[in-house]
């Protein structure tokens, strides 16, 4: 398993007329944390996609328990309990400053190659990068 | 079972540099055909706010089949395939000009009394507008 | 001169916990307008950008009167007082459904060679189209 | 003058199909620099706004000299040349690591009372605050 953790302010932008953070907006949320969760490895998705490869969203789900507000310090814990194949797929609680959990999510991304439009399975590179974090005996599934 | 189309042009907004709608905009495709939904049935949203009631979204799913491009003229099929109870469930399918199948969606969303916060249920003149879609011998999946 | 009038309905995702549209979301009503404004002359911005010209935005101004609501049928009026030239220059006026003016705005674009990244002047062809607009006689303000 | 620095990572959600950060995202850039420009003084919006004063967006204004790119890590750079009375300005430069000069931008918002929806000018508090960055002899323009 790897996880990390990115802290993020809510701001007026991500509000709604409710005073919560809207909906569609927990997508941006889930992109920072699983793209500094990789950065925190070494990895950059810039050069990834300069190389030639692209990770297109499959599947978005989240879950709202309660609501995100104005001003609030988030934590979203974005975690991998698989190691990357065809897909990768992230998992993601949200926090506030009071350990309180918000919101659940999960991405499903897949890897394709820019110029054919075909899926290509996870860069040998982030796979060797996050072997450390998945024991041997783990079979992935 | 009650459904609605409506049709949205993607915007450069609406983009990311894949040239693919960015994934967190959907909720916002979402919203606005449902809202539309309710409103051609005359269900007013804003009024429902105003009189005390607000319908926070509980749960968000999509599965991104193709891309949505820039420039596309985009239909959004919104289904509900039981009257609103507790929750109400919004299915969503999002297609091009050429009827290709882009994406589908789901979204569950609750009734929540302003001031309490609480959950209150659907309200009457919702359940009795929607009342004609739902025969009485159809058999909840 | 050259204008056109497109309606928005005012959604959920651009308000923000003022219960006002957030000033940034203009930028996309905006966009919206003056597009809608080219498609309505037959001209298409997607084959401009695949024929190898882009449009990068190099100023915009707003300026925000009084407040836009959530489920506001907003009208943008977009007008064009100049014909195209190395800039192309859009003004707008927004108002709600009252006719009460809400926003003003102007966006100035240039025209970018895709390859190159140089300005390269309005394409003939929408000069073209818009020389209708310009009566030879009208004195540039 | 009073002259705040933060450094934000452009993420897919801001950019494009041309690549860039769409224009409209700015907004969202700017508010967080002023936003944590009168944090870092100890002074909270959040405070505010409970306490009844909000400060609406007037006037922005924005110039696009060169693309932010995703990825970058930009500074945003927000300075106050006067101190705030009916109204407050904040300009801004927006640079990447290279400390190139991609953007620059202007936002004046005004103090409006909750209730009431009148203007009341800024709070005694936030002049205080802001008052060691303004020579005594510098005459508000």
């Amino acid at each position: 398993m790897f996880s990390h953790e990115v802290h993020l302010r809510v701001c007026y932008a991500d509000t709604d007329q409710m005073g919560y953070v809207y909906y569609g907006n927990y997508g941006r949320f889930y992109e920072i944390a699983r793209m500094e969760a990789l950065r925190s490895l070494g990895f950059s998705y810039k050069e990834l996609e300069a190389a030639g490869t692209m990770m297109p969203v499959y599947e978005n789900k989240s879950r709202y328990l309660r609501p995100a507000r104005y001003d609030d310090l988030l934590t979203v814990k974005v975690v991998l309990r698989q190691p990357p194949a065809v897909r990768i797929v992230f998992e993601y609680e949200v926090y506030n400053e009071g350990r309180t959990l918000l919101n659940t999510g999960e991405t499903t991304l897949v890897f394709v190659n820019r110029k054919s439009g075909r899926p290509g399975g996870a860069p040998a590179e982030l796979i060797r990068m996050l072997q450390p974090f998945f024991a041997a005996r783990e079979i992935p599934g």
